[in-house]
């Protein structure tokens, strides 16, 4: 029985998320799945975390302990003939048995995908969220650089857990435009659930005028009282990398 | 009423083609629908050539007569609005009441799209051919080289009709790689009916060591007696230009 990591990339469009529900088409329950025929008996795979219904992935990590004979090459082989075509297994490599995809986790890369011109192009449709009005980009990067750093993020994510810890750091906001597209790439160390999306619907409250900077300070530092902006769509974010040492 | 010129993008996955056809869902169909609407009665819409059910545009050209209180760019904005966001107008313009779509074009540009790296992508994956081996880049230009030029494309068709010519001139076909794609991009005055298609599977035969260069040029030589490749499936096909003087 060995250790292995995995790399998948995925469009999230038709999925209820990465996690395996009963009744809900996930990613991980298609692996699973094969996996299981795979080995013949029930396999768990472990993703690095969770993405939500209809977010995608260039870069998901796991890992699964698997008993075959196959090499890595073979499983990825095996894997991606049997998987649907919207989810590719682009690596597997064997791990040490110590290995785990979410507890060594120790950074991770989204970006969001926005599109602010004129006519919204067709091939890439699933994956970005169109705007009706260009933000200002400045305001935004202003606020963004409040976001930086180790803060209580309770106040943007969904369902915060009262005993859990809601502090983040996120160590790196980029916000870039290119050819009508406005990309918001996000680093930290973990983030919580709807975090990202929760960021980017306040960044572009602040980038169209609604919030002002300050005020996103005070969402911050009075998780309490104050309300962060929408949640951005689903289709535009996208799980870029998962960093492990 | 005036004369307006259309550059026009869609992803034709789910179409029966550009033309339209009763009871099939086209590409031109749509765009009729919309501007019967706009413009209060039946309208035509006539395209610079026809796609093939499932061939893709980055820049269709078409031009329409329309009888309209509106301006090119409320024209477009208008048909993105109501048209399926799988079709989007880029550019509507006014044209010369003598501007005929398909009979003044002059040259076109097509690309096809392979994969041929071990993992399919998953983003893209509905816009190029996945193939199960490398071909030799080498070899396909040889024979990209004697396809080039004016010859009778007749074995390079479906349903060539024996009163119309099937004489016609390709004169740029480039063969690129890049990060496990692979491009055909053909330039000519017109082709004909799943001619460039036929053009990539034969092309692809020669890679694969399935015909000769010199084969390809009996194939253009005799056109009567001589087969070409096989056609190249429509999802990898995609119409970049039409070129105007």
């Amino acid at each position: 029985m060995n250790n292995y990591k995995f790399l998948i990339e995925y469009d999230g469009s038709r999925y209820s998320g990465w996690q395996r529900q009963p009744e809900q088409t996930t990613i991980q329950g298609k692996l699973e799945n094969v996996l299981g025929v795979l080995c013949g008996k029930e396999t768990e795979v472990i993703g690095a975390g969770r993405t939500d219904a209809g977010v995608h992935a260039r870069g998901m990590a796991a890992n699964a302990f698997l008993e075959t004979d196959c090499t890595p090459e073979e499983i990825r082989d095996y894997l991606n003939r049997y998987l649907p075509d919207d989810i590719a297994v682009k690596e597997v490599r064997q791990a040490s048995p110590r290995f785990h995809a979410r507890y060594n986790a120790i950074g991770k890369t989204y970006r969001y995908t926005c599109y602010t011109g004129e006519v919204r192009p067709v091939f890439d449709r699933k994956y970005y969220w169109a705007l009706d009005e260009m933000p200002d980009v400045k305001l935004m990067l202003q606020a963004a650089e409040l976001l930086k750093g180790e803060h209580d993020f309770r106040n943007f994510c969904v369902n915060p857990r009262m005993k859990k810890s809601t502090v983040r750091v996120v160590d790196r906001i980029e916000i870039t435009c290119e050819g009508g597209y406005l990309y918001f790439t996000f680093h930290g160390t973990g983030f919580l659930q709807n975090m990202v999306r929760i960021m980017v619907g306040t960044l572009l409250e602040v980038g169209c005028g609604r919030m002002t900077p300050q005020q996103v300070k005070e969402v911050l530092e009075c998780p309490d009282r104050k309300k962060a902006g929408p949640t951005a769509p689903p289709q535009g974010l996208c799980l870029m990398s998962v960093d492990y040492d």
